[in-house]
């Protein structure tokens, strides 16, 4: 299988984010990236697929937003990252906004994710990997693997938010869409719900979305993931929560793949993408779930059981040092179709 | 005119905001009830009115998670104040969580608006300041002043935001129709736009807003206080944003004041709230309009000539050691109708 990255997604460099009260340093590190490269390596560069798979998915004034927030911020004599302060609860919809901190409200939900200087210079080159990938299956591979980084589910349409800017995975569904899919399933398994790619999809009957995740009444992001949504319109029923409790085990987990599974076999899709994310390792410092290193081979093969082209998307994992194995694990189970 | 003030409205003490990216000291502090108590005592101690008015404006929810808030972040092993980092953008909706930073993010929408251990019992007192000076207008009186603090137009129905937990003018306003008035006007002439008030009566017809602020393009809060809000339902042209630009002076002020009190008389309102800030004194440190402290007289007068029963309901105004001044310059034009 292909296995995408560019050396420009290292340079986004998050300095700190506001957690629980104050201030924490950023963990979602280049040191992640180098991690998967060395246990998977090497690894092909994505082609340039441009904007226009990005405007397929994202508004347009977001990602102008994304390209000169940093710009904005420095010429406002903003010290570090840009990071907003106020957001809208009520009545959101485009305004004319003439102030960085107003932008940031505007297209954000949390204090956690910083743009810096090459912000969207990763950002957008982890989504040409996940073009390249979705690319791949297009052409007729079964499987391909975009090193996404920095990650991408939180990302809405227009908004940033979980430490993401483009939303990878969306990218990949909606690209296959547009190349002649006829339908696209999404399947989350990082520890948090993939919030970004639900709202895309939630109204739309041709990508379906699946979630297995920590139960946002205590996990982040908290707003979203709750079992109850089931999508809406023309997606009414097209989108599964699966919430699960703290310290869910690899059993536990893999009773709820098995769930999750057999709804996208029903869907019949003609293709996966995953949203791959490693922090549900029992070491994972900032997530809460139990599963082992070794237990990732049998998450991918249970995947691979749903015999379809599938799109690897990269979204979390923290416990840096383990996961390059536990990314290079999973990608052994789910095998070369 | 009976002027309310509890002195455990100075119990409140935030230390910090979010503000341009980093932490500052908070500038809402009881020195300005201070001030304001020495220019314009002695006060008068509200009546308890209890819970009622609170719940006829705010969700019962949101008003159980204030008065817990900061337990539940002490319980939860957190530092210092109460504070958010996530927000909902979309679906935000009644949502069984079971965190505080969760429900923080689920009832608030700004970094700058900490709950403390007194924040509740100043809020409550403020809020019976309300309260009890609309029972003064309800009684016959032709003036009262509730010297609110903390402050409360920017805290809606469910959310607190800019120093705000409980919206004053909106429970002095709710408490006046309940007691028979036929048409409340609340008119807000502090520096920011009152969006809590206006989010509160956008589909009512029977109160309407009026409100004198900078413009949102560049100031807070950004999101709401845009001149094309005219409210909905039947609440539709009985919202009116006045949005001024930087630097705004006292004739271009009354001006637009002249064209707000102008949809005041012909809305007709039996009585009159006035959401007063001094903020847009021209020494204020977090604002941008150049009034200065003799022509808060003049603001006053033009108010008076609406020959309306008025309740004043303090909001903002930051430069604590000239904001006796202003506001007992401002009461004075007001005068005793």
């Amino acid at each position: 299988m292909k296995t995408y990255f560019d050396e420009r997604q290292r340079l986004h460099h998050p300095q700190r984010e506001m957690h629980n009260g104050d201030w924490t340093a950023h963990v979602e590190t280049h040191v992640r990236a180098d991690s998967i490269c060395a246990a998977i390596g090497p690894l092909d560069r994505p082609a340039d697929y441009g904007m226009a798979p990005l405007l397929a998915v994202h508004d347009a004034a977001y990602l102008e937003f994304l390209k000169t927030a940093f710009a904005e911020w420095r010429a406002a004599g903003r010290p570090g990252e840009a990071i907003g302060y106020s957001w809208p609860v009520v009545r959101r919809r485009p305004l004319d906004l003439d102030r960085i901190e107003a932008k940031l409200g505007r297209f954000s939900y949390d204090a956690g994710t910083p743009i810096g200087e090459e912000t969207w210079t990763s950002a957008y080159w982890a989504a040409q990997c996940a073009v390249a990938a979705a690319e791949d299956l297009h052409a007729g591979a079964r499987r391909a693997f975009a090193l996404c980084r920095p990650p991408g589910h939180h990302a809405g349409r227009d908004y940033l938010g979980g430490y993401c800017y483009l939303n990878n995975a969306a990218i990949a569904a909606e690209h296959l869409i547009r190349s002649g899919s006829r339908r696209v399933a999404v399947l989350d398994v990082d520890y948090h719900h993939g919030n970004g790619t639900q709202d895309i999809f939630y109204a739309r009957g041709d990508v379906g979305f699946v979630s297995l995740h920590g139960d946002p009444r205590t996990e982040y992001p908290f707003f979203w993931g709750h079992a109850d949504e089931r999508g809406e319109g023309g997606g009414t029923g097209a989108n599964l929560n699966l919430p699960l409790p703290r310290g869910t085990d690899a059993p536990r987990y893999l009773g709820a793949l098995e769930q999750g599974c057999a709804e996208i076999s029903r869907w019949e899709p003609d293709h996966l993408v995953v949203s791959f994310g490693a922090d549900t390792f029992a070491e994972d410092p900032i997530s809460n779930f139990a599963i082992r290193t070794p237990e990732f081979a049998a998450i991918g093969a249970r995947i691979a059981a749903l015999d379809l082209p599938t799109a690897v998307v990269m979204e979390g994992g923290y416990a840096s040092e383990a996961l390059g194995r536990n990314v290079a694990t999973f990608l052994n189970g789910l095998g070369e179709g």
